[in-house]
């Protein structure tokens, strides 16, 4: 039998085993192997724990190399473990791959006794501190290991306190904490009929397994759905020499950051607290001292310190975030690992890095993500607004957002179409708040987290939203939610940052974007313009923006277009870098004032009838078209003829029943409306998604796709005639089988010849086909006879893939589908790779075999989203379009994408089926 | 370069060479192989002919390789095509693969010109004859080839009757033809601009030229579509010797079946007529002989041909048809084929031929399908009854519809709804008549064929239809439809046989079909009673069917399930021969009075609300299991679990909108409506079919499928303890991703552990789920792990497949794509291989792959098509179900599959992706 390695001293690690030692291990014993100072030690693996999970109960050979590690730290601290003299005692703490703060579970002083508590009281020479050590080994043992409510010690320290006739923890004296311990071990045995295990290799081993069970705590399992981490990785375990921040004067303990994780701004970071242990940092009980501080206080330790965050820095060439203990005067280092920073910072950070020559500008491109740049082109608050803070939730759907406070879904829409702004604050929200969260301009709820029903909601819909503000109460009944003191009533006004998940008070202003100033206006009118606002800061945020978009430009092969259906749109993309349009939906331009034009061919009662109504439409979309391809001159424009059903130009069914039938009742009934319905009826599909829409309106309804063509020939030779350089591409939307595609370019083929022949003006513009549909994917290679280029339409191709539509089903069954672990993630926000993907890559590789020239983009709203375009890139497509806005985001993913994937070309003809 | 063979002479060929040679040709050939007296030819290829046609001009060899044969056959006969001594005279006929009667071009007597139709007046002896023979050469080539209008022709013929003063052709004496032959060349110069082609090699030519051409006119593509033949094939041309029926007594022309094809009674049968042309036989101008009196005729004759019948029938081994000639007491041979035959004669053959020992039982089971089966099993008309034939059309719809003519669609829904039975009259439907069409109970259409708009949705509906009836003018302004002399009326009574495409007046008895009666009684108590009417005809075929499907089961490897919803339905399954049902649908189980019940679900204000209403219905469900378990003891019965959207039990939502905006009008509102219609709205959803239902709707509607996983399991239990033999297989529909079924399988996996303690029986219920998704295919690998079985669910797989839903587009644009040739036949009607197919074949491998005793199965309509079912056979599926119906036609069709197909496994793991 193979023995697996399941303990590792801190010296046997390094950095790159977090899968194994969880990330805090891997850091100590990377720390250890630099020669810093860290106290000895060592670390249980993830597989050790897995291992427990599985199977209830821990490996045979933990329980030996457990002993083997320990004896060896004993040898060389020179103490024993909970020995009588001197004893060594060790912290016991949990380190998963992924950082779940406050999660999981710690057992400090482990190796305190009846008997080694005497040791450390001579050792310490401070029986207080021993006694104290002791007392809370026992309350978080009791806690964490054996299960006693916590409220039993509580209440027993608050009796000793008042016995004393005192109000403070420290105001207790040796004796008084030694009466506690007794009291303590009381209640132990009282709640769990044992006694509080004076064996310190009995704490150790149960405190190690009491780690491995909180992987699997409620709390814990929500965290990791929130955050999208899979169950099964399991935590390491640390088991490290304490070492006391709290012996008096000349210790402390602080935790520091080798840069301003908030801002970016170059230069060290940091908090001391003198005389404290690392709980007390977190906890903000007293004031801390700054880094400048501590550098009088302890010249010496501030000095190591500063050595060791250059070199922690330049080992990680990265932004460093550090906790230490200064122990009567000799510093330890307890943690490290690459700092958690704002969007804003990571772009500044990043630069500098490369600027210092720490890394490569690749490098600093893989540092920075596409979501956070999307986070910089939100709008946000005024930073140099006044502001009061009502409370914190989760960033749920990003954005600014201010509005009065509404408790119901019915007001929101009541308020709303009288045109005031509203927030709608809801404990939690469920389908029938759908009308509300529509009419709201922002989202608070006070429960639930990413993946609840409001966030994924308020996210689909692209709405501002704030969700699980746990402070805040939320009574609908009284209209008023409290947070601490403050209430906010109903119509009082609020500001909600979906972006960081803070609430404010009253309206903050809003500003736009510097981000996106500088997308508009270009690099050096929105820097002068920064600098003339005096935020210089800012201005660097928009120079490493620059400079690491410029970079993604540089190195991506996936070309980025947007989806733009008018020429202000595709001035606004260009703008934002797109490179063409890949989505321009023609049934916008239907709509209005031209609604009646598209109303005549649909309610046409001959054939005749019906192409003096196409006729009608022709110059109006020449001119739409005209527009379009002089914005994008020079740039490939995807022009996708007429998709939705024609009922969608028609006034709503149930409406004008309704409407007939009262006008009946009434004895005036209105003959057109009664036309009007008959052609409703006729038209009317149970599910228009799954109806006559696409190729085959182009199919039945003779003229209507060959009116579009048309216009799109005309409007080609009009540029072309102008001097432009027009570079129109018809798209055939829902097409499923070949021979629909032959028939319209067949169609489309006699009309382009027919307007070059006219117009006297070459056209070659080429045709191609949405790939929306499973058969479409599935026959791909058929398909590839008919088209010169698919473009992958994963919104409805998710819908078909998944069978349901993201109107209905969204809001109804994604929030529990999310928290049941069905999705990890909503297949609309990002591609369903083993589904749809699958369908992508099969036509894409087959298209390709039958076509080996075929061009392939994707259109759906994927098109913008982070990881979907590194799968996008993986699978070999040329292009993403997106919604302008989402241009640069998908400019930065692609170039990220090729660092993260050097070999892009993996996929042959000869691959064999996966699965 | 490799010169292609593109002339075979009738010796060089064989029957299997239809692909090349054509019906006529191969069999042409064969005769000649055999020996029989075939006049001497050659065949040019289908290849020739499809080079023609893709280039638009003739392959360089065929010129050079049709002069070898044409010499090579002067050679035999001694003759020369058009000598102006003893001429040799060919006709030039097409012949395709597959039969097209009717559909494309014949040239006969090619060779003769000014100077050859001397040599025939001598040869022949009969100056007459010869230049009636020239006369009818320029009519048909000057017709045919030279596209000059017949009715040039036709006058000219007229002219000269009435300057002779006679009223038939054949009252024109050769003077009178000579004259009429030099009008005929010049009508031939005036249209065209040229001579009658007086080069006999140059009237060949051109002849087999426009055969090739003929394959692509409007009717022969119509035709094909129809028929569903490819339009690629191309005809070969066959050049023969012309021999003549009409040279005097001692000629004649027939036309032989070697068994009656219309009845399947053993013994000859067929027509001859002295003295005349094949055409004359086929019009049926005059009377025919029967053979018997051919018999007398010509004894030597007659003798010889029922030898070459005999040889013929044991060498085809099958029933033939034949074409013969006797030109002056010397028998020619002009064609043979297999003949068709209508159902009951395929049967009935089938099996006398086993008897016969001419073919084997497996070879029978080939000889007869499933669509033959089906038509036998439709309720045919009393073949007693006296009939006056209307008209007739093609065979759309099968069965046999009585009812009052209406002529539009509000006619037929107004008269159906007072109880009339009626028959919808039109010229052609549209999407408007769809009303109409669902109130008729039959449908006949003076337009259109069998892929029609009426065609296509009557099928759908399986409702009897006739298309296309062209002696019908249907007058729908007059309300009245004349066929001949004959005018039908609104109101009139017509039955219409949408088997055989017959249009009877009046009503005609209706009766159950004798096979139908041979699967509910048993083979004998049929028997017994047909002999008791005095149809021991159709005694034979009701044997005959018997002892195929009993064949059928011996041979076949896929199961055959029937779907049905309650124990009447399975009994009558049973029956007919189902092994277990493949779905029984239980949302049929909550219409009727428990509608409250599943109402009283829905609208739960509360969980307890929910409770009690979801308790409440336990019971009924259980006895609903008991029953349907009872009816199938012993036999696999998959059930279903709760599908449809909810809003489905509710009422309509238009309808009520406008019941309570009415009742608003009158200030008379009902509360419940309100609140009803409150519900109805929460429920709403654009598309129901990509709703919240199937097992989305048992992971979001606490205790619904719990529920009815609890009433399945208590009805085995009782079912086991009152001795019987329950198994019981739990279906969840709509699944998309493995952990759905994960969940809903920890759910059910509990409540069976529940129901087997608490009755002291031990369930094991398999728990599998439908593949009705596109991504439940695609992800088939991972969904195994939690399946035990897959049915797919081919109708929900098409329309996610497709992007569309049946009910929507079937009659909206389904007719538009079988004449654009997208479909060649409904994608509900029979399984579209490429694509839904694909993701059958797809999902049984990969699933098996997880899961090697993985059972699958269809439960879509497809389950009981032919085609479709040949295809379930080779993926290796393990069942098929369908409605009780169609089991007798699934085993048929089963059990050809495997002849069809014997080495099924033809799949492995390491197949690599298709494409």
């Amino acid at each position: 039998m193979v023995v697996a390695k399941l303990v590792y001293e801190f010296s046997e690690g390094d950095r790159d085993q977090k899968d194994l030692l969880g990330g805090k291990g891997a850091n100590l014993a990377e720390m250890t192997r630099l020669g810093l100072p860290v106290p000895p030690g060592f670390t249980i693996t993830t597989e050790a724990c897995r291992f427990f999970l599985e199977r209830g109960h821990q490996p045979d050979q933990l329980r030996v190399q457990v002993t083997a590690a320990l004896r060896h730290l004993e040898d060389r601290v020179g103490r024993r473990l909970g020995d009588s003299v001197d004893p060594l005692l060790v912290s016991v703490r949990s380190g998963a791959k992924y950082s779940m703060p406050g999660m999981m579970e710690t057992v400090l002083n482990v190796g305190l006794n009846d008997r080694s508590v005497v040791g450390l009281v001579e050792e310490s020479g401070d029986e207080r501190f021993a006694w104290d050590s002791y007392r809370r080994l026992i309350q978080m043992f009791g806690k964490t290991v054996l299960g006693v409510e916590g409220e039993a010690f509580g209440a027993a320290l608050d009796a000793a306190k008042e016995r004393k006739g005192v109000r403070t923890d420290v105001e207790l004296d040796a004796g008084d904490l030694k009466t506690l311990v007794e009291e303590f071990k009381s209640i132990v045995a009282d709640h769990t009929g044992r006694e509080f295990p004076q064996d310190p290799r009995e704490q150790l081993d149960l405190a190690t397994l009491s780690v491995f069970e909180s992987w699997n705590t409620d709390r814990a399992r929500l965290y990791r759905r929130r955050e999208r981490i899979p169950h099964d990785l399991g935590t390491a375990v640390n088991v490290c020499t304490m070492v006391f921040g709290n012996l008096g004067s000349t210790s402390g303990t602080g935790v520091c950051f080798t840069r301003d994780p908030a801002t970016g701004q170059p230069g060290v970071y940091g908090d001391y607290l003198v005389n404290a242990q690392g709980e007390d940092v977190v906890s903000g009980i007293r004031n801390t001292l700054s880094l400048d501080d501590f550098a009088e206080v302890d010249p010496a330790s501030y000095r190591e310190l500063r050595q060791i965050m250059r070199r922690l820095e330049t080992h990680y060439r990265d932004l460093c975030d550090i906790e230490f203990t200064v122990e009567r005067g000799k510093l330890w280092m307890l943690q490290t690992r690459v700092g958690k920073r704002t969007a804003a910072a990571a772009f500044r950070i990043a630069t500098q890095l490369v600027d210092e020559q720490l890394i490569t500008l690749d490098e600093a491109l893989e540092r920075v993500a596409g979501a956070q740049l999307a986070q910089l082109m939100f709008p946000q608050f005024d930073i140099g607004a006044e502001r009061t803070l009502l409370t914190r939730g989760m960033a749920a759907s990003p954005g600014a957002a201010v509005g009065k406070v509404v408790f119901d879904s019915a007001t929101a829409v009541a308020w709303a179409t009288r045109g005031e702004p509203v927030v709608l604050v809801r404990k939690e929200t469920n389908p029938e708040d759908l009308e509300g969260m529509i009419a709201a301009t922002g989202i608070l709820t006070s429960r639930g987290g990413k993946t609840s029903h409001a966030a994924v909601v308020a996210r689909g819909m692209g709405k501002t939203a704030v969700c699980g503000a746990e402070s805040l109460e939320v009574d609908s009944v009284d209209r008023a939610a409290r947070a601490g003191d403050v209430t906010v009533h109903e119509g009082d006004l609020l500001s909600i940052d979906g972006t960081t998940g803070e609430v404010f008070l009253g309206e903050l202003p809003v500003v736009p974007s510097p981000v996106v100033l500088y997308l508009e206006e270009g690099l050096e009118k929105a820097v002068a313009s920064l600098q003339e606002g005096g935020n210089e800061g800012t201005a660097d945020v928009v120079r490493a923006v620059d400079r690491l978009l410029t970079h993604a430009d540089r190195v991506r092969r996936l070309r980025v277009r947007a989806n733009a259906d008018n020429a202000a749109d595709a001035d606004r993309a260009r703008r934002m870098g797109a490179e063409g349009i890949g989505l321009c939906r023609t049934e916008h331009m239907f709509l209005g004032e031209r609604r009646t034009l598209i109303e005549r061919v649909i309610l046409a009662d001959s054939s005749q009838e019906r192409d003096t109504a196409l006729q009608a439409l022709v110059p109006a979309q020449t001119e739409d078209f005209v527009d379009l391809l002089t914005s994008m001159d020079g740039l490939p424009t995807t022009i996708r003829l007429l998709d939705p059903p024609l009922h969608e130009f028609l006034p709503d069914r149930s409406e004008l029943m309704v409407k007939v039938a009262v006008a009946e009742e009434r004895g005036q009934v209105d003959r057109d409306d009664v036309r009007l319905l008959a052609a409703v009826e006729r038209l009317h599909e149970s599910n228009p998604m799954l109806g006559l829409r696409g190729v085959r309106l182009g199919l039945t309804v003779p003229g209507l796709f060959a009116l579009q063509v048309r216009a799109i020939a005309q409007a080609a030779a009009r540029r072309v005639k102008a001097g432009g350089d027009p570079r129109p591409e018809i798209m055939v939307p829902l097409v499923g089988s070949v021979m629909e595609l032959h028939l319209i370019r067949d169609e489309a083929d006699a009309i382009l010849a027919e307007v070059s022949a006219a117009e006297g003006v070459d056209l070659h513009i080429p045709l191609g086909t949405m790939i929306e549909l499973p058969r479409a994917a599935l026959t791909a290679f058929r398909i590839a006879e008919a088209a010169e280029f698919f473009s992958f339409g994963t919104n409805d191709l998710t819908q078909t893939t998944w069978g349901f539509s993201r109107d209905d089903v969204e809001a109804a069954f994604f929030a529990a589908y999310l928290d049941k672990g069905v999705f990890t993630v909503s297949p609309f926000e990002s591609l369903d790779v083993d589904g749809v993907g699958r369908l992508l890559d099969i036509a894409t590789r087959e298209g390709r075999r039958t076509r080996p020239d075929l061009k392939t983009g994707v259109c759906g709203e994927h098109g913008g989203d982070p990881e979907s375009i590194h799968f996008f890139h993986t699978t070999g497509l040329d292009y993403v379009s997106c919604s302008p806005f989402r241009v640069p985001i998908a400019r930065l993913e692609a170039g990220r994408a090729v660092l993260g994937h050097p070999d892009t070309h993996t996929h042959t003809d000869d691959d064999i089926e996966k699965g």
